[in-house]
């Protein structure tokens, strides 16, 4: 079923069509827990939850409490210098964070939330940006670029900070879910 | 009291000089009022609340039921389709924007919120603009401008969506607290 081409499923019944479109749904639902800590700046995390809903993707919001949740297509960590050091000293963060890593799935972080990648030790030695001000505390352990609004470096994507949560948001939102799924979102939100 | 400047404070006793930033923090403390209805474009909202209380106004989240508030220096009215069709049918949303309109306060609306404009009679014939598709609902009643992020037209600041929305919100922090501090707040989110 899945190698059928829409064209060939369209010469079939609806029986087959409708199985098609349901396994080409479930194949593409992907899935996304966006970090919500005390102290988060409440622009970066609803510009990036938002931007993700508008693309389809499954979004579950996160406090620091409670069970290690499953596993997720990306884990997003909003900035903000309270939550985002909140993130830092969360060993149930540090868990999430590497067990990510190590199953090759997505990880973004934008702002101040990449000093809690580096608390964790994550990602060493990859490119990465970050609001200015960390640009110290971060860049022996990586490799800093601030010329660029978000960065990625295979499944890792980061961002400046809350001008910067459209660029973040949509890069997520391409890696899941495809550039022209993404284009559509920002066009229907007015970015040119 | 209200005179003195910085310099002369400083020459002064920390008696004084908590005093004058006192009577200069009571004389420059502006308030918004942000109207949240079910269905509110979250983006919106949250970038709007956010920059006003980074540029030191006083923001308060409004529903849709209760008394009448006080009087506000800005009522900001978010999008988001079904926020926008409430506020738009709302008897409250409308005696609040007749009383702002009329003690000729700021009144401030975004995306598909100026739909509630025109629903209360609010503004008739100023120079506004929206989210796109809402052009041809208002530019009979307005002098509708499709190529603005922001329009001021005196007391009324409009914008488009998404987008736009820290424009929109750096536009009111600018009318309510001056260019300059307009200016600091941007350059904090990074924005150039």
């Amino acid at each position: 079923m899945f190698s059928l081409t829409l064209t060939s499923v369209l010469k079939n019944n609806f029986r087959i069509k409708s199985c098609y479109f349901s396994t080409n749904l479930l194949r593409m639902s992907k899935t996304a827990c966006v970090i919500l800590a005390d102290g988060a700046e409440e622009m970066e995390f609803v510009i990036a939850a938002d931007i993700l809903r508008r693309t389809g993707i499954n979004v579950t919001v996160a406090g620091l409490s409670g069970d290690e949740p499953t596993d997720f297509d990306v884990i997003v960590m909003p900035g903000g210098l309270g939550g985002s050091k909140a993130m830092a000293s969360s060993s149930l963060v540090g868990e999430i964070l590497k067990r990510q890593e190590s199953g090759g799935r997505f990880i973004a972080a934008i702002c101040a939330a990449p000093i809690a990648l580096k608390s964790h030790g994550i990602a060493n030695g990859k490119k990465i940006t970050s609001y200015p001000s960390f640009k110290n505390d971060l860049c022996e352990a990586y490799c800093y670029d601030d010329q660029s609004k978000v960065v990625q470096d295979g499944q890792l994507i980061t961002s400046r900070g809350p001008a910067t949560a459209f660029d973040f948001g949509l890069k997520i939102a391409s890696a899941l879910a495809g550039e022209d799924k993404a284009k559509e979102v920002a066009k229907a939100m007015l970015i040119q």
